[in-house]
């Protein structure tokens, strides 16, 4: 017995010494792409009506670029997930570049995405296919794991959410604890290196003002519902979007033209960018108690879905956290509760409830807001979690349903 | 598709009206239970030198009255995972007055157990049995579970890790979500009814002074290591004494005698009762800075798998809570770390890594020590559960390895 726990904790730290190699690396990668990128939001926040004009033509830029260097690349998380389950053994290395420049282009010219795809995927892409040099590792799939983990955790500085995320997201309902130690390792370390690259993290503490009643409970309760119809109306919409456009412009290239048209027009006439970008606009207005308008978070909302529907590039998760957060700050007024926190639930809840994980969204809110809110974000997260109608952003996610036996292979 | 949702969701809310009857039910037997138990425990403690000479004689009196009303029941936690597994069918209903009885037997005449044990099955027991009587359930083993997590949630009042617990412990690796609301109701309706009906929940708020440096974060990796090793040692030792006991007195009325006299002669001799009982004694002594022993966690440890395997009856988390908390005392002064946190995070560690369950303990340093140091259990109950060598005390617990494929089947 002994001589097994030997040899499985032997891979298991052989595992976590690469995590650690990794996890460097692709904290590195991420702090260069992150800081790009705010730099990117800043040019374009000060030159909006000169740039946003450009979003079709920089559409077709996109397109191009992954037509003539690797098409197969835009099929972005779905390959990472299908990796994950084992059907999938390959992963383009020039998936890496290809997301992060057409991201920074995305953004660049005023389209409301996220960033954490670029993040993941890079994590994911680069610890594959170092795994599949490295022969003598038993499975490369642990290593794009942490890698997935890693990515999110040099972007975000959050070792924690990331760990877990990376852990759960593959398949709903199922923890892949094999991987739980390389993963904290990777993650630690990319967060480290990011942070100390000059990355800065986004966090606000937010004071424990609230008691339990049940009065507290219930509206709790209602709010954290009422974040995942969001959440999953988000996954829904996105996925249905995606469909309906390319049945109605066959051409990706005409879509995103078309498409870039429409939303350069709306994101110019809508308050004249506000919804451009990733919407940390909207958080630090959220958390600053500035003025935040009733319909901000719908607006966010659908735009981030046709932004994405066209086919611009980045993710969804930190459109996510700002449609959470406008409409938390709005909630939180309605129902007489600390806006602030309110704010704060919504950026972890959305974010779970489109990804269809739980612990990753409660350790977010650890993690950004301080941990003294946990009991809050556990329920909130929860109830958002169930009312999400299992939707999900990530069109490649299993289910392991226990009782229905239904379940996936893996 | 609208349709699917209605439906799924009217299912749910059927099971969670259910689960909130279900909760109240088994939150006030909870707190029967729980009462009479701490009045024994109190008469125990003022008649030490009287009650515990007599404990090999109450093992018999424990062993006929499972003999005469049902022998099926021994075998406890074991029933109610078949039954989760689908393996089983059928919970005998005596299982619940025979497994309180012997409890308080076992806890008056000074044997060293919990009492989590009987909590969990009364509640799985009675949550099943009603489920059979309700035709128009489609599935029995929701309702197990949901019993499982009011069980727990009415001992300990601590609601958010009852219902992890329960969706996590039946196979490690899988989270049964399609029980979450359901299990959350219970576990609300379980703790607020025993709250009300004046058992008392223990909590200690534990301030958050330690902020993280790399060295602090070094010594939480060896505190939480070391928690997971105590953790598995408990589970493996438990599981071999069973065996070897079994085999080598195979009569349980005379191995629960002989063990008995050992038993009792020595819970005299070492500190005159100190490690009789639940190990509250142990814990008070742990959050009020008053004297730990360096070897208490370790005579506590060795007396309860000696209690548990002679076929005593309770449990084994209320012991694990004081291993853990007594043991962290002494690490945290050794390290020079706050020691009442070291305690709370043992408390909590120690159990994760015993049950094989990570969610459960993060929860239950959230919900019984404060929100506010949430990040250091996260760390180090991941730590306790790498290194817990994958044992359980739940000899029937299955497990879901995800990438090498040796799947459960459930």
């Amino acid at each position: 017995m002994l001589r097994k726990i030997v040899r499985e904790y032997k891979e298991i730290l052989l595992y976590s010494l690469i995590a650690l190699f990794v996890g460097v690396i692709i904290g590195g990668i991420d702090a260069i792409f992150g800081e790009v990128l705010i730099k990117i939001t800043e040019i374009r926040r000060d030159n909006v009506l000169t740039l946003v004009p450009f979003l079709p033509i920089s559409g077709i830029l996109i397109m191009l670029l992954y037509r003539y260097f690797s098409k197969e690349s835009l099929k972005g998380m779905t390959l990472v997930f299908q990796t994950g389950h084992g059907n999938n053994d390959r992963i383009p290395k020039m998936l890496v570049p290809l997301i992060m420049v057409t991201t920074w282009i995305t953004h660049l010219f005023g389209g409301s995405a996220g960033r954490e795809g670029v993040a993941v995927q890079l994590g994911a892409t680069i610890a594959h296919t170092l795994a599949k040099k490295l022969k003598f590792l038993k499975n490369s799939r642990v290593l794009l794991v942490i890698g997935m983990a890693a990515g999110f955790a040099g972007l975000f500085q959050t070792p924690l959410a990331a760990t877990f995320f990376a852990l759960e997201v593959l398949v709903s309902g199922v923890f892949l604890y094999e991987a739980l130690l390389p993963a904290l390792v990777a993650s630690f370390a990319a967060s480290t290196t990011s942070n100390l690259l000059g990355l800065e993290k986004f966090a606000v503490d937010i004071p424990n003002v609230l008691s339990f009643s049940p009065e507290i409970l219930l509206k709790l309760i209602f709010v954290g519902a009422l974040f995942g119809i969001v959440g999953g109306s988000f996954a829904y919409l996105l996925s249905y979007s995606k469909k309906k456009l390319a049945t109605f412009i066959e051409s990706p290239l005409k879509r995103i033209f078309i498409a870039g048209c429409i939303l350069s027009l709306l994101l110019l006439l809508l308050h004249t960018g506000r919804y451009c970008g990733l919407g940390t606009n909207l958080i630090s207005l959220s958390f600053s108690e500035k003025e935040i308008f009733g319909y901000d978070w719908l607006l966010k909302f659908l735009l981030t879905v046709l932004t994405l529907a066209a086919g611009f590039q980045g993710g969804e998760v930190t459109p996510l956290f700002s449609i959470g957060a406008s409409l938390g700050v709005i909630l939180g007024s309605l129902l007489g509760l600390p806006t602030m926190l309110i704010a704060a639930l919504g950026y972890a809840a959305v974010f779970g409830s489109a990804t269809n994980t739980l612990l990753a969204p409660i350790l977010i809110g650890a993690e950004v807001f301080g941990a003294q809110n946990t009991l809050f974000f556990v329920i909130v997260c929860s109830l958002a979690f169930i009312f999400n109608g299992n939707k999900t952003i990530y069109s490649a996610q299993k289910r392991f349903n226990f009782f229905s036996n239904e379940n996936v292979e893996v």
